[in-house]
């Protein structure tokens, strides 16, 4: 349906490349829904002209330049500049309904069976699962409920400092209200629940659709070998996912970096 | 009401340490309710005293002994002892509804309100909260289900060695059917949840009302200074959650040793 969108956001190149890889992998496993990425103006031209190629709709925000509430939700709470623009989602109303997906998942099936869920659906958070992950969820664009979110953002902050507080804040019977709202956990599978519970792991993740590679370390910050297939290595920890990893940087290294070495030339195509 | 129980589960003197504890915190909040604790055959008859002063229903389960299905299951899965065991709270038909708590939660205040929630109620595991943790559960004493479980359990065996495994196997739509039996997750709060997502904690840990410490270290290996009020180091690890389990050495040291020092005399009262 042309009025439903897979919606990402990327304000640096660094996400831009989490972004093509799972604009690609929504493409790769057939979705009939649009594809929309939010950008920021930090992002170089040929990263944008590669997201362009697998987008269907490359949006730039500039909460700074904005002129509305956003930007003065900025200017009294500065610390929440990348939260604020992840929340501009919910201004695409060319859309009736949209799922988010952090720029740091990767798809593994066909997942358009999200839209038959409501505002607000979300997967359950590994840590304080009473809260969901914001990682992935479904909503329904509307300039109403942005200016709310907005207002909250202001008055009441973000508890973790990021999106992931305030929409929990402002979405706060979730846990409580109703389970169709209550996505299976394998739509938002972040790395760490291999390591606390593995059992579960090996029970339910083989049908995993969505992985989600939440902390510090993203797969761009690996090394990988073409020749080898394999990861050389993060900056800050040992890869926790290797099968996953492989995926995300196969799909990268076949699919990405040609596209983004055709927009760049000789140049270095990294950087942000 | 005398039909309803909290039961709870010691098998060793060990665990019969955090059974007292729990006890003593179900009693110091004034529960109207019947406490039960489920023990086996090794414990010492010291700590059967002291547990009798505590529970009003001290009830022998000896798997070996049973001579019914539960045995029977025990030879075909010799693993799965303990968990047979947890099972057995099902025979207790004396009362019509029951929570289950492990021996290792602690109660910080009163939760006589679980009583109002059906079978099967639990709060999500931390690690995969498609799962729910079996360590504080809602359940309905009957014959015909605790049959029904001893089959699962010899047919399906458990996805993770223990209880919570075969329960999750069994109750298996916990995920996706009700939202009124996912238990809020300040009735179940792990140890490990405070550090996984620190601001949720902030934010929500206040109205924490059990919490569990579940893994391998246990409040009772570590050892407590009555003099300082201090913990002097664990077994295996750091102490992890120092504020609750000071509660549970405050609890264990002004309520249990005394009791366990008259029962033992000048012998040494820790075994098992
Ligand atoms: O500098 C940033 C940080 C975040 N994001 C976007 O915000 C999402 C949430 O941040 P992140 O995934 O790093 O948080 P985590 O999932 O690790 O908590 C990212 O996936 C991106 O889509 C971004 O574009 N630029
Ligand atoms: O040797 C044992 C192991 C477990 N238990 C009981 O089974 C529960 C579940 O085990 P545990 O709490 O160790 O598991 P965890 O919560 O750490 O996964 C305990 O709290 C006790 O009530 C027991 O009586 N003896
Ligand atoms: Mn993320
Ligand atoms: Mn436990």
């Amino acid at each position: 349906m042309a009025d439903q969108a897979f919606v990402t956001l990327a304000t640096n190149d660094s996400y831009a490349r989490g972004a093509l890889v799972l604009g690609k992998s929504l493409r790769n496993h057939h979705t009939s829904k649009t594809l929309v990425v939010l950008i920021g103006p930090q992002l170089s031209e040929p990263c944008q002209s590669a997201l362009r190629r697998i987008y269907d709709d490359v949006i730039l925000v500039n909460v700074m330049d904005s002129g509305d509430t956003a930007h003065l939700a900025l200017m009294k709470r500065p610390d929440l500049g990348v939260t604020l623009t992840k929340l501009h989602c919910w201004t695409l109303t060319q859309y009736s309904k949209c799922v988010f997906m952090d720029a740091d998942t990767l798809v593994l099936s066909n997942i358009d069976e999200l839209f038959d869920r409501e505002e607000l659906s979300a997967a359950p958070d590994p840590g304080w699962p009473d809260c969901f992950n914001s990682g992935v969820f479904v909503f329904r664009p509307s300039v109403e409920t942005y200016g709310k979110l907005l207002k909250f953002c202001t008055e009441k902050g973000s508890f973790d400092g990021g999106d992931q507080g305030v929409l929990n804040g402002f979405f706060s019977d979730w846990a409580t209200a109703d389970i169709s709202k209550h996505l299976p956990f394998i739509y938002n599978l972040s790395s760490i629940a291999i390591y606390t519970y593995l059992p579960a792991f090996k029970q339910f993740g083989d049908n995993a659709k969505v992985v989600h590679f939440l902390g510090e370390t993203k797969p761009w910050t690996y090394t990988f070998d073409p020749q080898t297939k394999q990861l050389c290595g993060g900056m800050q920890e040992a890869p926790t996912q290797p099968a996953f990893l492989l995926d995300w940087w196969t799909l990268y290294a076949s699919a990405v970096v040609p596209m983004l070495q055709e927009q760049y030339g000789d140049k270095p195509f990294v950087s942000g």
